[in-house]
């Protein structure tokens, strides 16, 4: 508290990340990156571009990343925006598309960021319960609002949406924006990029966090009509012209031109998730149906937060959050081959429930 | 305009960037950039980084960053803020320090960014006008106000204020933020740093886009004392967790660490710019003191706008302002000798007046 702060300030209670630990030698599962490094052809682009140049402002307008995105995901670059990282595309889009008078709408069981950025722009919201088997109901949308926004898979459930589902909302709500957050629809969702040519009202956003591995290199973006660009591009330039530097472009370009590498990551992290579900099943967890790199879990005769505690002793980390509705959860990213084998061993030796 | 947008997006006049041309072989003079490369100690800690760590997110508090800033500065990694450039770490503190009921003071000629921050956080501002000279009188700010902001040395005039007319704001401001926005400093003024110690009031902010020519990294910060600090970083906090890339805090350590290439840079800028400053002269251009890596010109018989655009056809950028009372001038960032030879000599060519 200081009498210099301005007023919203005071009333901020900001994100908390997950830990991001500076020692090594332990296994990381709890901010759901990459358990694989990157494309080699990222890195090799990062190194060509680590050179006097960098004495240059970069492109603004980072046209030849937009264009990259655009062919992959077969839009125009002026239906791209890009950002450092997802989470500023997400802060500029609650500022830009966001904020009426009426309330946004989300997911009670969603990414934590949201009621952050409802409180840093004042937007008045209403959190929408997940139904009793954790999913997001879009019957229960079907209300007056100013925009909805959801992930898509959810997080931290990893339950993902159908389609079908997300054109409702969009038919239902045609002159509000509808976000879908799609940060981890790589690992087993479906992309509603493919709607945005029909529907004005959606804008979908991306990260390279999670399925490009490049978590440290704070990229994301979004896609959608060009009236919805605009809005972003507006509050953008009001904000930081360059938000992404030389090298983020050059990299960013070259992740997403290597598809070839990015399917076999996806492949391999999915088949991992397999093997760790059924592991986890078979120690007596619950866990809910995963469509993303981590799994959402909980066992009926330990608690959460001792199970979190105890595998930290063992250098292990998972997410926790002490959230109403799922503080008997642990949201654990999945990890190499190795890594999902060592936690299904310290979980069997904290429980004393011997391994399947 | 869209019935998508948020109010706020509707009024916004966005900040215009220099032009970053696509095109190579011109002498690019218009943003301030360094004509030469940065620390080759920055360039290779980059190439260090650049593994298969950049699937992990960095350090969201980019600790040891902050420490490198404090050592060179010599002041606690907690009086530090960092951000993704100078613009960033700026708006925040719009937000999070000069939002009050009261008008916010700056130059009416300054950083063309400030009005737009304003426009973006709705923030009401009293622009003070510079004197005949084109310099900040601090006696034009003492009235009531919410807050001051002022680019020491000033942009576009490269002219500095003394530090102990900065000192008279901070004291007769005692409750109001004074932020001073050092991105020019290295070139020749007075850093305000030291004045952190005993005013709570001062944040002064800084740059790694031009003395230690990283503009294409992104890096900026500011120091102050920690219950400013705490503004800035709820304020972060509660819009992008992890800021600043894997990458950028690598090189932006060792640039920062690397102080004789640093010094060698800022007197091979400042012995150009003295010798530009000369010839010019010699041509008949009236030429402020600079205290910057630019200088800001006008000549009696040559309109601005028709010198700019005859620059550019001969492949030279400088930079022109459409704006009341600075219309007649020409901002010129300091390149290398060869390019300020250059300049001259197209200017000679332009105008038709001998060399000296």
């Amino acid at each position: 508290m200081s009498r210099f702060w301005s007023p919203v300030v005071h009333r901020l209670t900001p994100y908390v990340p997950g830990e991001q630990p500076r020692m090594t030698n332990l296994i990381k599962l709890n901010t759901n990156e990459s358990p694989y490094g990157p494309s080699p052809r990222a890195l090799a682009a990062i190194r060509a571009a680590t050179d006097d140049t960098l004495r240059l402002y970069p492109d603004p307008a980072a046209l030849a990343l937009r264009q990259a995105i655009g062919r992959a995901h077969d839009v125009p670059a002026g239906h791209v925006f890009v950002g450092n990282g997802s989470d500023e595309v997400l802060a500029h889009a609650f500022q830009a598309l966001l904020r009426h008078e009426r309330p946004l709408l989300f997911p009670d069981i969603s990414y934590s960021f949201y009621p952050v950025y409802c409180g840093l722009y004042d937007i008045t919201a209403q959190t929408v319960p997940l139904d009793d088997g954790m999913r997001v109901n879009v019957a229960d949308y079907m209300r007056p609002c100013g925009g909805i926004i959801l992930p898509n898979p959810n997080a931290p459930t990893g339950m993902a949406l159908g389609l079908a589902d997300i054109e409702t909302l969009l038919t239902h709500h045609r002159d509000q924006v509808v976000v879908v957050d799609e940060a981890y629809v790589d690992f087993g969702g479906e992309s509603a990029i493919g709607l945005t040519a029909r529907h004005d009202n959606l804008l979908v956003v991306r990260t390279l966090s999670k399925s490009s591995a490049l978590a440290g290199l704070r990229v994301g973006y979004a896609v959608g009509h060009p009236d919805l660009i605009e809005a972003l591009n507006r509050v953008k330039d009001s904000f930081n012209s360059y938000p992404l530097d030389r090298l983020a472009q050059a990299g960013a370009i070259a992740a997403i031109e290597d598809r070839e590498w990015l399917a076999n990551i996806r492949e391999r992290v999915i088949r991992s998730r397999d093997r760790l579900t059924d592991s986890l099943g078979k120690m007596g967890f619950e866990v809910l149906p995963s469509c993303a790199n981590f799994v959402f879990a909980r066992h009926p005769d330990h608690d959460a937060l001792t199970l979190a505690q105890n595998l930290r002793e063992r250098a292990i980390i998972v997410r926790h959050f002490r959230t109403p509705r799922i503080a008997q959860w642990l949201r654990i990213t999945i990890g190499t081959e190795a890594e999902c084998q060592a936690l299904c061993d310290a979980l069997a030796d904290i429980t004393a429930i011997p391994r399947a």
